[in-house]
């Protein structure tokens, strides 16, 4: 078979340029290479499905965080399934789909090392779709289920708001907090997504911040205040969440969507002395730190699929690597309608 | 005894408008009533010392808020501590001095019910003189306790940065951080301020906020990053710290003197993304919550004083309650040095 694949040409897409607000085509270089045979130890993985995300953006930026930025010049990161289509590592065989970090490229040749360091993890299609784990059962799932469980500590009965609502992240924590018993209110932009949070999801109600203030709508839907806040998009909306807390609230500081691309610098939450008023915590969370956690949340989410509790919506475009600049884009318009996937191969 | 209170004036300082800013002359009207004598259950107490606290500011303001604001009309809020001149109630003998909310003015007359509603107690003189009860043994020190140790939960080795360092809570927050075996680095306005907490209080550092940029004096004095952050100023100054937290920080929100008196809003801390880089939490607290459990940390403060670990350093301004409208200002210009004290009898 290893004579074969140099005949496979890889695709890529790399980072030319730190970009300045939303990234523009000049931020990106593509580029082809041929294809090499994976080490002893290693595997040559062919890309399916990538997994578009707003955690993208940060890595785009130079600076500490808590992973270190994409070089410049280097494919960029991303996570996704793949197929083995070569293995010399006897823990996987030829048609096996594994989860990882393959990056924007069709092909991936990993040393042993790199299988590790990259998370590389085989993956069940009995409990979950590709799309679903890259979904539910991936890194948003994880993200939220962690997030709201482990920071948010949800009781029954308490109120639930989650931003982002039909995004990946968001449709995920509203369907866990509601078999864990919680009310529970979505944020979206648009009539459409409201509606499929409630009406497909089984959120409680959903607040549309492109029909109104989104105040008001905390106002009606929240009367007894926020007790749980799972912040994606940061800006004006927390700062109406802030303004509405209940006592004793916390504020899942996951992500801030909003100021991602703030060229002048990103906006504070004005009101975060509610945070003194009702005794509040705000806190952040990764969710590479749950990593020896995730075969919990894996099993108990696989779950909730099979016996129709939580449902998932997945954005796949379809256009392979090529695609990547302008649907990476949809994230920061919001055009996409639940979790962004780009396929690259069948 | 009762005739004699007739002949009795009490000067009140009354809250005359909300104010804008700064609070300035025409926001207070001076009265003076007739002393009238307790009802059965009653007491009537002669206040000795009133505590000015940056929290007064808040309770300015109309809105919602932890407590009620204060009341155009009203007798202005204070805590202090008064002495009994008469009473009608058997748990109190005319001399005792107890500690409570008289407001600012001369004489105050409670009913049974309003000893209980404004937390009056008797303070044992023997455990501490009356500036230090209305500083390490009154409401700051509670502060300053409770939110380092049930909410900063302080461990040995960790770095603790407090603001308003030579303040009535920022000294407390120090000291206690000192004896639980922390690194303590202070912020304050002044070489003087400095030289006093880290001199006579025993922090490892302080950063003169006047002297230069606090995130130079951060790098220089928490080289491990902040473990905790005990917040009394808000603005610039928790931004500077939140660009230096460590992995795990707690920012306890206590107080945000920098923005009592903005006209154009909360300025937000714009770096709050530094919680979810650094899995950081930011809570806020409200002393009166601990209110059952200040009897623990009197005794323990009061063992402190006792054997000389802990210092205590009021700026005690004499004059009455006449001069209680400018002795207030010197909080927001950092003109006080210590716990703010207004001597009102002896």
């Amino acid at each position: 078979m290893t004579s074969n694949l140099t005949t496979l040409v890889n695709h890529q897409v790399r980072l030319a340029a730190r970009p300045v607000g939303l990234p523009k085509a000049s931020d990106w270089q593509f580029t082809e290479e041929a294809v090499t045979g994976p080490d002893d130890g290693g595997l040559l993985l062919q890309t399916l499905a990538l997994s578009l995300d707003p955690a993208m953006r940060g890595w785009m930026n130079d600076g500490k965080s808590y992973i270190p930025p994409v070089g410049l010049g280097e494919v960029m990161r991303a996570g996704g399934i793949s197929r083995v289509i070569a293995s010399r590592n006897p823990a996987y065989a030829v048609g096996d789909l594994v989860t990882g970090t393959p990056g924007v490229q069709e092909y991936a040749t990993l040393s042993g090392d790199a299988l590790r360091r990259y998370g590389v993890a085989k993956i069940d299609t009995r409990l979950g779709t590709i799309g679903q784990w890259l979904n539910v059962l991936g890194m948003p799932g994880m993200t939220a289920y962690f997030g709201l469980m482990d920071i948010g500590k949800p009781q029954p009965g308490e109120t639930v708001v989650v931003s982002g609502a039909a995004g990946a992240v968001g449709q995920t924590v509203g369907q866990v907090a509601k078999i864990k018993g919680c009310r529970v209110v979505g944020i979206a932009g648009g009539r459409d997504k409201c509606d499929f949070v409630v009406r497909e999801l089984g959120f409680d109600a959903c607040i549309d911040y492109k029909a109104g203030p989104v105040k008001d709508g905390l106002r009606e839907h929240c009367p007894k205040g926020v007790d749980i806040y799972f912040d994606n998009v940061g800006g004006d909306i927390l700062d109406a969440v802030l303004a509405r807390l209940a006592r004793k609230a916390r504020i899942i500081v996951c992500g801030a969507i909003s100021q991602y691309n703030a060229t002048e610098g990103v906006a504070g939450p004005k009101n975060y002395l509610s945070l003194l008023v009702n005794r509040a915590r705000m806190e952040g969370m990764v969710v590479f730190d749950y990593a020896d956690r995730y075969h919990e949340a894996v099993a108990e989410m696989a779950g909730y699929l099979k016996d129709g509790r939580m449902k998932s919506r997945e954005d796949v475009v379809h256009g392979g690597v090529a695609a990547f600049p302008d649907t990476l884009l949809k994230l920061f318009s919001g055009a996409n309608f639940g979790k962004l996937v780009l396929q690259v191969a069948d």
